[in-house]
């Protein structure tokens, strides 16, 4: 059994992962650390783990959280992790972070998206970037994992194969759309229930830390450039993400010829499904599951490739991606503790 | 392997079962049955089953129908498979109905509540009723077997241990409330999205067929009667069920004497949590599960009683606790297939 | 022209209160209060109202707060009204209190039900109870009003025609259904969307105030006493409120001698609506108006009345029903600036 | 008082207008007709209205249908006023058709997008496309209107001001996001409460009708032909709508200039507000109003220019709109029964 320890645990991607992790038959959790919860049961925060595994939350304690874990997951909000991680912690156990403390930035990119100076960036070259079906061999050799942001994979599952195959051109519009449960567990007035049902909003217009993400997951993927124009969106849901992604065509091809290019890199992917001609992409059906819906249409008038996927942003996104990771990283199969129908209802 | 049959997979409950008994590890669907989808993919109707273990739906065919299979679910509309099962049908598999046909019911009592004259009364008695908690020996031993209905489900395990210690009085008031799939995938101007959004009503007021169950279900288990009024509600849900239950406390009996009666026909079924006091019963807690949250308050100026349990109306409700009877009829452990920690965001 | 102010207007009932007077053809908005929002527009705290009649905050100084208007409206938190009052601020100007101040209660009761000793009961009974339908000519001539509480509105309006005809015994039982502004703007994590939708659950069980409120309304209006017992839950919705009742018959008395009653009180009540026979009492059919929908009905069986009835939580229960009796005080029509048709949709 | 009639008044843009009107103080509603519901009350369709001005339905006799009145808005499904009108009937009245029959198309396109040969083309030309901000000065003198789809409202609206002032290039694309209202009353599945809620799903790619009414309008309005990509999704909400829209900058220019453009052109127009800078557009913020609110950003970095404009489109993208150019076709005030504050909550 895998012995894991898990930071965060109280926010949305932090449950998703403790509630996965507990039906997970190779691994054995073993560490709930929590400042607010400490020496409370988990279910204080979650009355779901009522009468179920429950577990005792444990402090946050710097020096001894290493202790009695094989591998530690940490879905911290950003900047807690880089302002406390060292060497030293990291010698004795596998790191997954499903936070944005490691993923891709440099010191300047990281400040201008989150108003701080990362105080161990020389600790981002040892992670590496955890986009399952794309790096696969580097995160089998991995011990830490820098799990990719909601957005960034539904964006570099739509678009890799695309940009790879050299059929559409470098001025990417990615328009996003996510549920609530994308803002986290803090309280704002924006989450507030009567606030944010009803209702529709952009936000972040040209500033979304994904957007960054992508661009470096292309050059690192395919050592190629593009232009990306991103506009997430918050919708009255609690869960879900879609992404409609607007791309110029720079070959003429069919829709078949497309269908290859995506079959050819997700044939073999269980996660990955890409739905036949005509079928609407529509959150729902990956909902509570790690997978990943694709379609696409072709505007012959205008030239342009409009690809739609959908992940859940809790699971593909976040917890599920990071289950996968682990998967892989100790050679377990790699949908173990995955394998579930969408909810859908 | 179990090789089982469904009928009526195409609606909420049946897609629940489809759901569930494909990572059930001692199931094997043989069968999925639906008129609409004959020679389709399962996925056509549910696409959450894409690129999964889809199956091809068979058309419905009353002669063939338990070829192949050593048990058949039925979740059809009422009416629909009393007015086709025959003995014959029933003589080579087992039978797991979560339709209303074979519930308790009489003539007459069938003919009120559901305009139609029973075609197969004879059948009944032969029939199991599979409340889990309350039938077990019975259910052990069953061949074929009624699945209790979704209310009648959360209002027996709130009220029969109560009625059984003989703390609360014959009058008894239950104010019901369920999201939308109580009312299944049939196509009404009440659960269009713009009419059932933002809005409660309540309906069938007095006249629902949940009330008469219980009060055969308090019959047949203690023997004794009860005065039941229930009203139940829609509220703006996809899935869940909460239930408010008024009593007259008929002794002088503090909080800690209900929770050791609760407890002491609780305390090892695992799927009835009953909450520490104060904890307020949310729906969400139970959201995907086969669990049972009950908690309640004493008024001692009123001398009332106030329960409140909650449940997935489709799983308990439906086909969880169908699940369950066909792991006790085949003597697999109670929770094969139903362990999941809920899903609540 | 009314020159009123506002107290509390960036509360959801205090922004009914501003959204409904700012189309009101017989007030003028001379002031509205806010201490987060000084020096700001309105709109910065509802953005519905940019480019409209849009207002600049004050800030809160009580001894200036009474300049330059006729009538002040209170929408504060329970306590802070209390605390600042006096009979100077009074002498000058009408109040209208939306709060739970000075409705009824003694100090022992204020205390239990806010945790804190009421600084200024001694104004209490200058305070005039604004259940319009039922106290008009005081409210005639009324200079300080105490607007009643949503759900001591509903569960008056719906109790007070039967009780007063002595058709229904003193043992009641109120289960009552609110959407989530019910909670109001602040912040917590019962209302964060995620938490909120797509669940329900009983809170405050036999501990709301507005229980204390409505024993109270029925000696002041009836000279009776009641035994009352109140389930409030929160559902997820915005606005809206129903409340289900279950009343004991003590007459033998048919559907319509029931519906005579209640036309006897509210036939010439115009937000006050019977609903026909067999007709379900929705909440949405009431929302964004001041109507109040009551249906009904009898179980023989079980000697009960049920009684079910519907306003909108923020107008007929908080700012509307305050602009109602605001007419009544000033003589105009009842119904000026709320005679609008429910939005439903 | 203008007398008029109401043709499809029983669909969701049909019942926002007679609520609409209903307050409306030069109208008089004398004629609601409805197959559905002949000879009832319309509060049976719609129960917010009882008690009210409700209506009886009339029968659809195509031969006396303009009897009696001033004006006849027609809010009726596509295909069935086209089939039905002749000159004969337009020579006494106005027409208002909030449909799709007289917009701009010629023959082949309505074919396509609509599968009918279309019966009365050659009425086309008699009917004023009423997009009122645009086409005042046609509306002022017209008898016969052709009402703007909702996404073509706001497509126009954010677009015209632009592509006039030649900032932006002929290749835009048009991200649309619209509650589940915009889809009618008609039952489907998609609309199902339990199908729509926590889901989105774009639908119609590349072949959305208003896709083309919006090229024709910027022909008509601006001589001059555009490349329209559009996507739009379905989200669960009940009304509102958001267009998120790409366009490429042709012009080096900054912020402020592109903001006195829109002032420019929306200044003195009541119902459009250009938000400050930095200020999201939130659909809520025009809910229940004919208002519409448009902000956009600039991305220097990929030379975009995007906008995003948020409408009701039940309001200013139906009804209200159609009420809003009644206003101008009559010289009454044009927001005559249209200036309420969004209900936002």
């Amino acid at each position: 059994m895998l012995n894991v320890g898990i930071l965060g645990a109280t926010g949305y991607a932090g449950e998703e992962l403790v509630r996965l992790l507990a039906n997970h038959k190779e691994v054995k959790i073993k560490k709930i650390v929590s400042k607010a919860y400490e020496g409370k049961k988990y279910s204080h925060s979650y009355r779901n783990f009522v009468g179920l595994n429950d577990y005792i939350c444990e402090g946050l304690n710097w020096n001894t959280i290493t202790k009695g874990i094989d591998l530690l997951f940490s879905a911290l909000p950003y900047g807690v992790l880089m302002e406390n991680l060292t060497e030293d912690m990291m010698r004795d156990i596998k790191i997954i972070d499903i936070g944005v403390d490691y993923r891709f930035m440099n010191k300047d990119e990281y400040s201008k998206f989150y108003g701080k100076e990362h105080k161990s960036m020389e600790l981002t070259e040892q992670f590496v970037y955890g986009l399952s079906e794309w790096n696969i061999e580097k995160i089998k050799k991995a011990k830490y994992l820098a799990n990719p942001g909601c957005y960034a994979t539904a964006m570099q599952l739509a678009l890799l194969p695309l940009i790879k195959e050299n059929i559409i051109g470098e001025d990417i519009i990615v328009d996003g759309k996510c549920g609530l449960s994308g803002g986290g567990r803090t309280l704002t007035l924006g989450t507030h229930f009567v606030e944010g049902n009803e209702s529709i909003k952009a936000y972040k217009i040209n500033n979304h830390p994904h957007s960054q993400e992508v661009k470096k997951g292309v050059e690192f993927f395919l050592d190629k450039k593009i232009k990306l124009t991103f506009t997430p969106h918050i919708i009255p849901m609690q869960r879900g993400m879609l992404i409609t992604v607007y791309t110029e065509l720079i070959k003429d091809i069919e829709y078949d010829n497309v269908k290859e290019i995506y079959e050819k890199y997700y044939r073999d992917k269980q996660f990955i499904q890409i739905l036949d001609k005509g079928i609407y992409v529509e959150s729902k059906w990956v909902k509570n599951s790690n997978l990943c819906h694709i379609n696409f249409e072709i505007n012959k008038e205008n030239n342009k490739l409009i690809i739609i996927a959908a992940i859940d942003n809790l699971i593909k996104g976040a917890a599920g991606q990071a289950i996968q990771n682990m998967n892989i990283m100790n050679g377990y199969d790699e949908s173990t503790g995955l394998s579930y129908v969408p909810t859908c209802i």
